[in-house]
């Protein structure tokens, strides 16, 4: 694969996560998100590994945080063969039922991996712009 | 550079870190910690991009936030001969003049590159623990 195939790849990764996982509200789309060995650092919390762990935190996520949208954009990365790095930002919106929407942006640092022909999360660390 | 010396070239850059910048209170260091273009993601701010901002972030945390002792540990390396991506954790104390010592812990992802026969934090983003 060459690196515009790779990025391509990685954009395929973004908008399922956006439309499968987020607003779907389905963790069970994560499968083609993360790699099987992954690992997420999410604020305020220890390192989460593996996948099916991941799902738990996403899942609470969804749910318990009303997480309704999410929308990635790739700010820089550094793409290889076999890994890429990624600096992106991310608007969320969140929205309990009945309830305002409001909005929040996060910073990320994601490493990829390929899985199975696709390009991966295999760490995945954020944090708040303000 | 074999695996091996170029973890060896990180403890050392991380030592730097540690004695240099923080226990010392010296910006100037991390000239020999963050390559030129480095990018750092900290929370609650937005990105700030290159060695001499960087610096004026560092100098910041150490006077108003009186940091006073950083310990890097690595949880993880991926090591190759042109990027190595890093997991890893770091106790802080910060201590304002005459009060208490605080402790802090934070995790992080860095991207090393080399500079100048160095390995140094080109991308570098962290969260709290807890």
């Amino acid at each position: 694969m060459d690196a515009a195939q790779i990025r391509q790849k990685m954009a395929e990764t973004n908008r399922r996560f956006e439309r499968e996982v987020v607003a779907a509200s389905n963790v069970d789309a994560l499968d083609s998100i993360y790699t099987a060995g992954a690992r997420i650092l999410p604020p305020g919390a220890e390192m989460i590994a593996g996948r099916e762990n991941i799902k738990g935190f996403w899942k609470s996520l969804l749910a318990d945080a009303h997480l309704k949208k999410a929308a990635l954009v790739t700010v820089e990365a550094d793409i290889r063969d076999d890994i890429v790095t990624e600096i992106g930002r991310c608007d969320l919106a969140i929205q309990p039922a009945g309830g305002p929407e409001t909005a929040m942006t996060i910073k990320y640092i994601v490493v990829w991996k390929e899985e199975g022909g696709a390009w991966k999360w295999h760490w995945d660390i954020w944090n708040a712009v303000s």
